[in-house]
């Protein structure tokens, strides 16, 4: 069998990733820029989200409309969307497809037009974008949770607020695209029926002349608080809790894992079972795990009527208490059971894949294979989980609440 | 190559169909069972969710508990859904582990307790699930549009009504299990890497002497009117617009399709092109077909600012109009490849391809082969699309707005 996984990183600093898959037919490529959230000119939050579509409205030989009618004349299904640390453009299609349209993404992400009537428009879209999230309760707390739980400026929302996009010109657009958008560090991942030795020579000619430069220092400084609570008429209460947890490359991370499987994965997941199943609490509730580069914390939310809304964020705090005590033996055997079917299905679809390997390098400088995950999964001990849970007890928890009533947090 | 379609009609009324996929670990199946919310009673809209539910609160030796625990400790990925026609069960995992589950998921369906607490619960969580909608007002403009525009009872929400939810008792519950889950008319479908003689003396062993009664005669009702506006104090107004279209059987099907792909599929459709990205006037629009049993409609949605709400709904109007006078040859084939590209990328998720067999059988009695898709899009030429559009001009439309305040409907 040949080689699966490939790397190389160019001298400007662009690093490429591939996973050749030669049972399928499609290849699908995620580019990650450095240019997030985090970075957003501090009076201009947004700007990453707004260039994000700016370049797509023409480059290279193509304006606007010739540049959407080319990619979808090759039936490539595209995406765009801005992280923290990010933006990240995504494509999917028939592998040869994929291969063809790699100039006209090094003729977007090098030589945008960057009009003003498109910025307009992409300016205009920002704003409605962000209003349409007062109508969208769930939404909002999420934005809020993250605001008010990670250090600033990891907490921001890609969104932006409405002062800071209003602010936004095309000449700061155009600033923000020259400072921001260049190769060093940033990571072009393609996993599919491909060849790697092809997609490099197409990335070398494309990419490989393209200006190292990228340096955008950031200056950390504390969450405004860990209680929040955002008035809003409803009949439903929003409720969001989030505390510190270690970050992906900790090696303890494959216990921490199987235990949040334990508390909120598959359908026997404690909250699940005790708030939903049992007691009827909520529609919905859940917890996970969200890392960003050298930090991590678990987010949990529940979405319930404002009648049952203390009732569940007093059972939310109980069970995640009670969580310290540890697993059972038969949870864990489970926990590894979901982690591993959910780890291999991912396998299967290549813009899962595109996207693993490049989380994966940002995180750890280089890709692993699935049985490496595989491995790390099935070495974990019952005994090593719960000495994490009992040595990694909740808390501080951050909890920020949206409907019309403030809640009593009384047993954190 | 072995044979990759299979279908088989068990003497029960039960359907079998297998999709055998050599290259993949995983495997998921559909399980369609005739009891959709067009055969709800029509005092207890909603009995079909809470009858999904419950059934999976205890089954055959297990307790409710057990019974999460087990299927969580095969791996298994599970969902259910209740549609119109049908109430959806699926489950994806590693093969083995799918087949492995087959016996757990007959007493689920042959089998369930029904138990009373775990009633209580179902409907109170779907009495929940029913006033989340009020948080959501996209998602109550799609309930309300569909309401106004099918006639009843195929417009149903499966969310039920509060009035209709609140009279459910466990005994109705039971009736309607009697009345609503049986073989006939049952669709079984699989696709992963599984060998079709096996699951087939499976489903022959668990299901084969299931009870194949099923009949529920539908009253067919004309919709209440085709103007509704439902108010709701928002700076958005969501605005939704339908129109009758044909069935996914007609031979016209693809010349309908391929014309909806010009009108909003990929990024060059001309709704997005003309409505957001020229004049930015919303943030999210589209339109798409949605077939049922013998009939198909067009559904469009926009959500926008209240200010831009009347230009909006003017111009998705004048766009849907203008699609009578034709397509261009360059539309055409972009639309071709599109269509073609989602069907080939369809074909590497087990997941989809069961869903997609079952569907085609439900509809067409068969299975389709993903050439024969891909040959009719080919063949259908501009004239054709052309004839179809002139012949089939948009309307008469149901419009549907939720917001602040009404609008006007002039150019229809």
């Amino acid at each position: 069998m040949a080689e699966r996984f490939f790397q190389h990183t160019f001298p400007n600093g662009l690093t490429l990733l591939a996973e050749q898959m030669p049972a399928v037919q499609s290849a699908a490529m995620t580019l990650l820029l450095p240019a997030g959230s985090a970075t957003d000119p501090v009076h201009r939050l947004g700007s990453a989200t707004v260039l994000s579509d700016l370049v797509l409205r023409g480059a290279g030989a193509r304006d606007s409309h010739q540049l959407t009618d080319y990619l979808d004349t090759l039936g490539l299904q595209r995406s765009s969307s801005v992280g923290i640390h990010h933006t990240r453009f995504g494509v999917s299609g028939i592998s040869e497809k994929v291969i063809q349209g790699l100039p006209t993404y090094a003729d977007i992400i090098r030589r945008p037009h960057l009009p003003p009537d498109g910025f307009e428009s992409a300016r205009d879209l920002a704003l409605q974008s962000l209003a349409g999230v007062d109508d969208d309760p769930r939404q909002k707390l999420l934005i809020k949770l993250r605001e008010w739980h990670f250090p600033s400026p990891f907490g921001r929302s890609s969104l932006g607020q409405k002062d800071t996009l209003e602010k936004l010109t095309i000449e700061s657009a155009r600033a923000d695209y020259q400072r921001r958008y260049h190769a060093k560090n940033a990571i072009f991942a393609i996993a599919g029926n491909i060849d790697f030795q092809q997609v490099k020579d197409a990335i070398a000619s494309q990419f490989g002349d393209w200006n190292g430069a990228n340096q955008v220092p950031l200056e950390v400084m504390p969450p405004p608080g860990n209680r929040h609570h955002e008035h809003q008429d409803s009949e439903q209460t929003h409720i969001g809790i989030a505390y510190p947890s270690i970050p992906e490359t900790d090696p303890d991370y494959y216990m921490m894992r199987l235990a949040m499987e334990v508390l909120s994965g598959g359908m026997s997941g404690r909250l699940f079972t005790e708030i939903r199943e049992k007691r009827a609490l909520v529609y919905s509730v859940w917890a996970g795990y969200t890392g960003l580069k050298g930090m991590g914390s678990i987010f949990g939310y529940a979405g319930t009527s404002n009648e049952r809304a203390q009732a569940t964020l007093d059972c939310f705090i109980t069970e995640l208490h009670r969580f310290s005590e540890g697993i059972s033996a038969a949870e864990l055997a489970r926990a590894k059971t979901g982690l591993k079917a959910s780890t291999i299905m991912q396998d299967e679809s290549t813009a899962a894949r595109a996207g693993a390997i490049a989380h994966d390098f940002f995180l750890r400088g280089r890709i692993r294979t699935l049985d490496e995950i595989k491995n790390a999964i099935d070495a974990v001990t019952l005994d090593q989980v719960n000495a994490y849970l009992k040595t990694h007890k909740p808390g501080p928890f951050t909890i920020v609440t949206v409907g019309p009533k403030e809640l009593r947090i009384e047993n954190v």
